[in-house]
């Protein structure tokens, strides 16, 4: 690891850096339950309070006394857009670019196979989708079935491998913007740009970044892009996701989920399908409404901190919570056999900071755990290279909520589990499917 | 029309009808808004009580409090099997058979992707989907899709050249059970066994019929299902919709829509695709938890008819609710340009009635809804024959919360509305897309 400035961090030091961080007040917007250090908002973001009351109104009033009329009356017809039309702000697409709806896995299956269509009309020899052996596994299932499909061949390199990937058989390269695992973050920009020069297109999943770490789709040019909403846009589980399409490429192509909600004149109830024009044939069957109302409250809270700097001092604050964090487990931590998984360039890290350990990253996330500090275990690849096939811990530094003296307290805790070797303890040793 | 034997039906038989109703009792499920008279549950179903607190809860304690935990703690994960094997109960088919998740469209999407890679393996020549003209459209667009993508021919025929249709050419004949226009019902066994007879698989999409008509799906030898969970099953607006394989084709093919839930080991994070066993395949990304709470309510609400007869019960009602309609119209608002469109025969009607009008469809249900009447209109197709090119207005017969009097009370709305010619009113009429 790389040498630190700050000698000792304390807890006075922690509750400074509360004191001078200007984004605290957006902190008031979440329920945060008493006691609770949760550093998994990268897997499932906190509830939003107003998401309480809003959901509770649409199913008492919405569904309950208005019924049928909210399809015009409440604007439930409405919701994909302009959910989408909010959370394009985050990630620099324009108005009527970008829908909320489905999940990432259907939204990468349209955003994917329509980059496929595209790529193989213009130069018919493409058959290739390349992507990383790392990339969330989701992402690699989808690419597989659509490659199988088409007869496209799927092929998986390792990061440092995608330059040298980029061969002319490629027709798309499909990458996930932060990795779900490591927190290592694509340079977008300089990644798109190589993937076109190669004549590839690209499609982004934002799934560990949107909403976190300043996104700008159209000056990295992309082509595709996807993402979650019960990460950091705090949509709540299970929350829809979104899909973004270049404008360039939009309409010259349906999407295979060719379904009512897609159409051109969705009420007409014509039996011929006609796409609706733009991001809206990316549409397909009738969205959750309850999902759409609490997704709005999550993404509404990453919006609010447009008064406090936006995105850019989301990114700052996320990166000083990760800086504090790396650099107190390096002080109080050492000599325990954790390694850090995560870059420490900047420009490299995305808002959640993994550790890996030889044989216990499963038990002391269980251990943190009981100590009510919440972070997740994902296992390693068995037949990855490098620290693909390391078991790694997790820890989520989502800048809305999370302040210095959590993490320091969090540390703290770390620290007596190891030196306790508490995590050997039979309770916390790995006994199920780990969720 | 036919002859009825009740002359004048009064107020004060509809009294007697209700009084002598051994389903009541189950319209206290539900939270019925003052003075409205709700005859579209086949649209959306109303609210039951218990989906509200259901609600707060998920997204106040298991969101909120318990956070990521609630995978396991609150079983989460286990939602669209555990919703599923209550729908299984409504349909005829076995615990582990059927799964709520996605929308209705992509579920026939899976279901039918899957049908066509079966015939086409056991028989390579057959490149046919029939269908319906008057099909449901989001079906025939997810036909017409895959059809594309495939290499298929899609052909839509009148329902009475359906049998004349299923030659040797045909892969899947795709139907909707109850036809959402004009409620006719089609003898599900009969028609699958003419399918198999033909040597064509049957895809059902049961988003009229689950949870008002008695459906054995084992009985009726289907082969694969998909339905909806925001009409008859209560399930608030968008809910999770549902899909079911027989279980002699569950594990013969992927479904294209490969994703991690789908997987046999969702959380070894395998960068290979492996799909689960039986219909755990069928799922794909992260689902709504608000929604299948919810959802998992609103069936409960049609579970709870169990202890009053279960589905036969609810079908007995139904009839008599739509009977008792049918008959009110006859005799108050003959020569007013009514046509009944759906089936007076038993056999073949779902659960809503549909009258056609020459010029007042769409006025007359805006009368009515001005009055506190919610039916719906729904547009003729525009290219089709006889009832299909009729304007109708749709009036849902929900057995679980309706009684007769209300349906008394509609018809004499309606009366008025005609007797008065208000209906004229330029108020009325149509202005803009409906929903």
């Amino acid at each position: 690891m790389s040498i630190f400035e700050v000698t000792i961090p304390r807890r006075r030091d922690a509750l400074q850096l509360d004191l001078e961080d200007p984004l605290r007040p957006l902190r008031t917007q979440f329920a945060i339950p008493s006691g609770l250090i949760y550093l998994d908002g990268n897997s499932l973001g906190m509830l939003p309070k107003t998401a309480a009351a809003r959901v509770a109104e649409v199913v008492t009033k919405e569904w309950g006394v208005d019924l049928i009329a909210s399809w015009n009356s409440n604007s439930w017809f409405d919701l994909p857009r302009r959910v989408g039309d909010k959370i394009a702000r985050l990630v620099g697409a324009r108005p009527g670019e970008l829908i909320a709806t489905d999940t990432t896995s259907i939204n990468l299956y349209k955003a994917l196979s329509t980059a496929m269509s595209i790529a193989t009309k213009d130069s018919a020899e493409r058959r290739v989708i390349v992507s990383e052996r790392s990339n969330f596994p989701t992402d690699l299932y989808i690419a597989e079935a659509l490659c199988a499909e088409r007869g496209f061949r799927l092929q998986l390199v390792a990061q440092e491998e995608l330059a040298a990937a980029l061969t002319k058989d490629v027709a798309v390269l499909m990458l996930t913007h932060v990795n779900y695992r490591t927190g290592f973050m694509h340079d977008m920009a300089a990644v798109t740009a190589a993937a076109h020069q190669a004549g590839a297109l690209v499609v982004w999943d934002l799934a560990h970044s949107a909403g976190a770490v300043p996104i700008d789709l159209h000056d990295a040019d992309a082509d595709f892009a996807v993402g979650c909403g019960y990460k950091y846009l705090n949509g709540g589980p299970g929350a829809p996701a979104f899909v973004w399409v270049h404008p360039r490429y939009v309409n010259r192509f349906w999407q295979p989920l060719a379904g009512w909600w897609g159409h051109a004149a969705p009420f007409a109830f014509a039996p011929e399908y006609q796409p609706g024009d733009g991001i809206a044939r990316y549409l397909c069957g009738t969205q959750s409404i309850l999902g759409l109302a609490a997704l709005e409250c999550g993404v509404d809270s990453v919006l609010a901190a447009d008064a406090f700097g936006g995105a850019m001092a989301l990114r700052k604050k996320s990166l000083a919570l990760s800086d504090w964090f790396i650099d107190l487990v390096v002080h109080r931590c050492s000599g325990f056999g954790l390694k850090l998984v995560t870059p420490l360039e900047h420009s490299h890290r995305g808002s959640h900071v993994s550790f890996s350990h030889p044989t216990g990253a499963y038990p002391i996330v269980q251990a943190l755990i009981s100590r009510k500090v919440i972070g997740d275990f994902r296992a390693g690849s068995p037949g990855g290279s490098g620290s693909e096939s390391e078991n790694i811990m997790r820890f989520g530094m989502t800048p809305l909520y999370l302040g210095f003296e959590e993490i320091w307290l969090a540390v703290e805790q770390l620290y007596q589990i190891l030196d306790s070797a508490e995590w050997t303890a039979p309770q916390f040793s790995r006994k199920q499917a780990v969720t």
